[in-house]
C-alpha cells in the first residue's frame, strides 16, 4: 500500500510487552485501517516461560498482550480484554498464569499452530487487527554482558530474556538462538502492506533489536513503502539499558542492524530538552540514515506509572503527521 | 410452562459427567426450544479436582462438559466444542487439564462468580441451552460402604467422589457434605419452567443420586408440571455400582429421595430382555410411584464405546412421547 494523507492507513507496529501494547493503542487512536502487531518469541520467564518450556510452544504472553490491546471497543470486546489479561492468583500450579496464554496454549495445543490460535482467538475479540509471532519457532536471546567479572574489558554470556533483561552488568551486543532464523510470511507480509510502521518502544534489547536480528524481516523494512519510525524509549529500563542515553539506544540500534534504513527517530521533548543534546542525535540518527524528531509524546500524568508510558493519541498524532511528511 | 404436544418443549437434563453430555445431545435431538443443564458439584478428581483444591471453586469438569453439549451447531460451535474438550497432554503442570476448566476457573476467578462464567461462555458459544450447577458451593459426598472388612456387616465411610467411585467395597448410601445444602435459584426455576426434566443416566452415587439429596430440588421436581423422567443406566460401571442390577438402581435412587414422585424410569430394552425380570422392574417403580417403561434406545454399535451409549435421536423420540403420553 501506498501512504496516502487521505483514507485510514495501514499500521504495523514491532515489538513486545507493554511498549508494544501502547503502542498498539495509539494505532487504535490513529483510527488505523487495520492494525497488525508483530511481536517478538524470546521470552522466557513467567507464565510465558513456563508454558514454553511445558509445551514446546512460541511464549505467548506478548502476543496475548497484543490482543488485548486489538480487542473490539464494545463491552464483549472488553470483558476479553480483561479475561485474557486476568492473572490468577494464590502460590498453586496456576498461580501467576494469564487466562489468555491458557487459551492460546490450548489452542495451539489443540490446533497445532499459534498462528491459527491467535487468528481465532482474534476473530472472537472482534479484533481490530491481527497478532503475527515475528517467527514461527520460539528463540532465545543470548548477550555478551561486560562488568560481571574484575576485568571490566571481559565480556561474559547471558543467555535467556529474563537473565538477559535483570543483569547486573552492561549488555554490549545480543544475538538470537537460533541465529538469522527466517521471519514468518505473515511478518514480512504485514511490514510490506503496511502504511506506517513503528519498531519500539520497549525492553531495548529483547523486546526491539530481537526484530533486527531477523534478516528477513530487515529485508522487508529496507523494502516496504511504508513510513518505518523507531520509538524510542521515554526512560531507560532498570537492568538492560540502565544508564543508557537515548544516544546510545540510538548506538545500539544501528550496531545491531548496519544495513537496515528507516526513516524517523521519535524522541520525547522531555527526553532531550537542550539543543545541544538534540544535535547530538540528529547526528547519531543521520549516521544510520535517519532523522530524529521530537514531539510531546508522554502520558501528561505527573506521578506513578503514567509518567513513563506514551500517550495513545499524541503518538498517533506524531505517527500520522510523519506518514503524511514524507 | 405447561406440557404441550404442540411447539418446541423446554427441557431441563439433571446430571454429570458423560451420562449428562449424552442426553444434553438427545434434548437438542428433540429439537427442544431451550435446554437447562442442571450439574453435580461434587467432582474431586482430575483437573477438576486440582482446579477445586486450588482456586476453592465448584469443580468446572462437569458443567465444561455441559457447555460443550450445547454449543451452537456451526463451524465455530464444533471449534468451541473442541477447544471446551481439548486436555493438555504431557507430564507437566497443565497435563490433563481441559482448557474449558481453565477458561471456567479464569472467568469465575476473574469475575467472582462461576454462574457468570456459565453465561459468558454460553454467549461466546452460541449455546442452545443454559448449564447451572446444582448448588453453589462445591461439595464433597461421602458413602456408606460394606465389604472393606473382613466382616462384611460393618459399613465405613469413605470421602470423595474418586473415592466412592473406585471402592472395591459395595456402596449402601451416600450423603453430602455439608448436609442438605441449598440449591441455586436457577436450578429451581429450570426445573420448574420445563416441559420435561430428566434425571440421569450417569454414575449413580456420584452423578445422580446428588441432585435427591438438595431438599429445594426434590421439592421443585415434585412441584414442577413437566413429565420428569429418570433415565436408567444401559450397564453397571465399574466400581460404584460394579454387580449392581437395574433394579437395585431404582431401589437406591427411592430410598435416597424417600419423598419424591416421579412420572417415569426409561430403561433400554436391551437391559432387561425378559417378560419376568420387567414385572420385577414394574414393581420396584411403582413402589416410588412411578411407571418403568423400555424402549430401543441404545446406540447401535456393536462394538466398543457406542456399545453403552444412549443414542440421542431414539432417547429423544422415547422423551417426547412420555411427555405426550401424560
Amino acid at each position: 500500500m501506498t501512504p496516502t494523507s487521505t483514507g485510514s492507513p495501514t499500521f504495523t507496529c514491532l515489538g513486545g510487552g507493554h511498549g508494544l501494547y501502547q503502542t498498539l493503542l495509539s494505532a487504535r487512536a490513529a483510527d488505523a485501517a487495520w492494525i497488525n502487531a508483530v511481536v517478538t518469541v524470546a521470552d522466557d520467564g513467567g507464565s510465558s516461560g513456563r508454558l514454553r518450556r511445558e509445551l514446546d510452544i512460541i511464549p505467548p504472553g506478548d502476543l496475548r498482550m497484543a490482543l488485548a490491546a486489538l480487542t473490539a471497543d464494545t463491552e464483549e470486546g472488553h470483558l476479553w480484554r480483561s479475561m485474557l489479561q486476568h492473572r490468577f492468583g494464590g502460590n498453586g500450579a496456576m498461580a501467576g498464569h494469564a487466562v489468555g496464554n491458557l487459551i492460546l496454549a490450548g489452542l495451539t495445543d489443540q490446533q497445532g499452530d499459534m498462528q491459527v490460535a491467535l487468528d481465532t482467538v482474534a476473530r472472537w475479540t472482534g479484533s481490530v487487527g491481527r497478532v503475527v509471532p515475528m517467527c514461527a519457532e520460539p528463540l532465545q536471546i543470548e548477550a555478551d554482558v561486560a562488568g560481571l567479572d574484575d576485568d571490566p574489558r571481559v565480556l561474559r554470556s547471558v543467555r535467556g530474556q529474563v537473565a538477559v533483561a535483570t543483569t547486573p552488568g552492561a549488555v554490549r551486543r545480543v544475538r538470537l538462538l537460533p541465529e538469522s532464523p527466517r521471519a514468518t510470511q505473515e511478518a514480512v507480509d504485514a511490514i510490506l502492506d503496511a502504511d506506517v510502521v513503528t519498531i519500539g518502544p520497549g525492553s531495548w534489547f529483547s523486546s526491539v533489536i530481537p526484530h533486527l536480528l531477523v534478516p528477513d524481516i530487515v529485508d522487508a523494512l529496507n523494502r516496504t513503502e511504508a513510513t518505518v519510525t523507531v520509538i524510542l524509549n521515554l526512560s531507560p529500563e532498570a537492568g538492560e539499558t540502565h544508564g543508557f542515553t537515548t544516544e546510545r539506544h540510538i548506538h545500539v540500534f544501528g550496531q545491531h542492524a548496519p544495513d537496515l534504513r528507516v526513516d524517523y527517530f521519535l524522541a520525547d521533548n522531555f527526553v532531550s530538552p537542550t539543543e545541544g543534546e538534540r544535535t547530538h542525535l540528529r547526528r547519531a540518527a543521520s549516521g544510520i540514515g535517519a532523522e530524529i524528531v521530537f514531539r510531546d509524546v508522554r502520558e501528561s500524568h505527573t506521578e506513578g506509572d503514567g509518567f513513563n508510558r506514551h500517550d495513545p493519541a499524541k503518538l498517533a498524532a506524531a505517527l500520522l503527521e510523519l506518514m503524511d511528511a514524507r
